[in-house]
């Protein structure tokens, strides 16, 4: 049975809309509106039991996943959800040992799920031309334990990556057609790469850009629907998330593609 | 470069609505409605470039993904998709060394997503009843390699799983409601399980179950658009897959859940 | 060109977030964050046009549809949208001379659209047991003028429907099964009927219950996705509607259905 | 009761998957891969019951609504559903006595909902600039006994329409944008158009042109998906159309509309 040490990140879970990340510290407190947690009193209690605030509220103590990590992540920045994170990681295929390039760290949220994903023997390069996001993401992904994994640079990716033959890439730029490129000429022949864009202008320039030398062009969106379960009650919530971005897939050919035409039919 | 070895398989792809997976054969020839592709010239070839065929038809010779492969498995069960399959790697927050039991081997697709996601380190013992679906099953994912990272029980799994404290657990079966306290014995104290289900009703009853011992009970249904961009023209895709399941998704924890009625909450 | 005259309703249009619904009175005040409207000036002038505000903004003059009325009403039930609204009038092949018969007058929202897809000609019996609501539902329809149209009964439609050879029906209950029966008893043979309910827990149920003496079940669920048009920017909006209820259409036939079975497969 | 009489239509309802829209005629049959109807013994029977085919299946015998009818329109040109149809009537407010003008006839669908929706003391302007279409839509409407309601003008609307202080216009052109001041100039002030397109690049360049001479611009795309009701395993069909088009609503305003600016933020 894991218990929790000091220093730990839990999960604190009150309910279904109320949770915390929180880092346990001996002699701090949380503070909620369902009353006070001390969090010294959660070392050496086990993983998934729970912990009574001043206002004997039950607060369930758990594990983060890489994903409550990231959705906890401070992002001045555009949110990514799980559900685009996730196609993205088995599209690309990647595992532990893998080789990745990324254009535009922002938060370093995708980037967190990159690094989770080739970790132990992989590696992220992730490239960021703001100095300000290069500093957020490097505190983002240290304080998730990632920062061995990752190698932010603070260039621009237009201009060219350093890394060679790498296994994968991913791009989240507001321009993402100015690096279709850069990545062709360090992704392994037949590999993935896959762009995240919010609107549909900006995915007609890059599949444009990405058909003179790639193949497989694929944009899809995703969407997640919550459903409210409840016996002889069950419905989908209300509201939802309407729409994030398109992903665009794609993967790198050796030489000119001379079959753009043929792929463009619906 | 990486080139192609005898007995590689090869994602042959012709256009974005004919690809082939095949294993690369010496002295054996592929048979298309666009031409005969001779294996044997592709030995040597680097991934990336393409091959013609008797018809002078290019085919592109690329490295298959995991989600290729399982797009090809030989499945007499239901399909899950990629979507689903991505989305559930993710939230159980799989990785290399992560255990993870699963209650419904069917052909083994979500099997070797799972093997792929764990390897090298983790491994992932299935549970299936049905001897036929245990050698079809072994049969696909020794085809992809994966076969030392699963280990296929011909048991049932409602009568409880031979492993101890896994990091998370997948169901998909018919009555998943009878595998929820057997994953509550085995699976790690605030880890996540998943369980896939075509119907509410299943649902309905699977989380009822899952609020004896689960909390952070959520269930969702992933929807895919594919978007045929063309420049000027750009637009969803007349025809999609509207509907294949449910994803609810939980975490145990230790003692009886006393927060279920919070729970149901909208 | 139409002018506003003193006691009209006006769609007061400040932007695509803020619109208001009022009466024009002479010597009366609208007070919104964007400053006061004197509503007596709008008297006379033409509809299109626009007015501005003490804080000289421009509020657009409008005339109200019948789906702005609809949305304006002021409801202790739940919302119909204009998706589902317009699908029932369509489907139900609702037209000037009809004769409708609705079970759950509500507010009067769905009555009202009722009523003015088949008027001048035709006519609604609404049955409503919640003395309160038939007041609501009354006060609603004499606002938009449409009372003309409507009878509203203060009784249980469960016990039967008082009139005869309807050419629609349409129910907005709790329990709708209750009502199929009755409503079989009334409505033209042939003709269709349509219910609203939130979850499949009740659809199963009314469902299995049409079976017995209507064919063409069908059951749907629409979602509208909002756009936000902007050259180059273009998006669909991030919250969206996830949900409001399934419509099941049904068309009565004579004599039991013995092709019940038939029906059921997918 | 009503009873089918010679030269009626009426749908054959086999059974969910098959149905047939068939005008009776004495001494004709109507064969089917369930066997052949013998139509002349339709005549004299109630709507509602039903007929045995030769091979003894039961066909109902079902009144058409203006949906069947449209449905089964012979169509050279693109589909519109149902979900759209219904959209743009509730939305345009249209009901008896109401004047519309159509710019793209094709092959009448629309043209006929439209008819349908103001009958029987409105009328339907329609013009169209391909004679072969203008011929399909009146011998459409003809069948359907709409066209006393529908004036078809051989003339391109971007040109100019005849008609003055109509009530309502529906554009369904692949360049859209050319037909927004033609509608401006003969649109009652404070009234609504509404524009189909397929794709959003359209949508884009016909919200530019709106913002002219229009307020309470909204673009939405209408989503339905079908659900297969069976006790226990009730859930959404696998496929759905996963796309049609995007319907633009907007209301003429007198006067050039000031506010664009505004219109276009989120």
């Amino acid at each position: 049975m894991t218990t929790v040490r000091d220093g730990d990140f839990v999960l604190l879970y009150l309910n279904e809309k109320k949770r915390w990340l929180v880092r346990v510290k001996e002699g701090m407190e949380f503070h909620t509106h369902r009353g006070i947690v001390k969090l010294g009193e959660i070392i050496g209690k086990p993983f998934g039991s729970y912990i009574r605030s001043s206002l004997d509220f039950e607060f369930h103590v758990l594990p983060p996943t890489i994903g409550d990590h990231i959705v906890n992540i401070r992002r001045p920045t555009q949110i990514l959800y799980d559900k685009d994170i996730a196609l993205v990681l088995f599209r690309l295929g990647l595992r532990s040992g893998s080789l990745v390039v990324e254009a535009g760290t922002g938060s370093g949220a995708m980037t967190a799920a990159l690094a989770n994903a080739v970790r132990p023997e992989g590696h992220v390069y992730s490239y960021e031309i703001r100095r300000e996001f290069v500093e957020i993401a490097t505190k983002n992904l240290t304080k998730m334990g990632l920062e061995t994994y990752v190698t932010i640079r603070n260039n621009d990716a237009k201009l060219g990556f350093d890394e060679e033959n790498v296994d994968a890439a991913f791009i989240d730029l507001e321009d993402p057609w100015e690096v279709i490129d850069p990545v062709h000429r360090v992704l392994k022949a037949g590999h993935l790469l896959a762009s995240f864009s919010p609107t549909l202008n900006q995915v007609e320039k890059v599949v444009e850009k990405m058909r003179e030398g790639y193949v497989d062009i694929d944009t899809v969106e995703c969407l997640v629907r919550s459903i409210r379960v409840e016996k002889g009650k069950t419905r989908p919530r209300t509201l939802m998330i309407g729409h994030t971005g398109y992903l665009t897939f794609a993967r790198k050919v050796l030489g000119r593609n001379t079959q753009a035409a043929r792929e463009s039919s619906s």
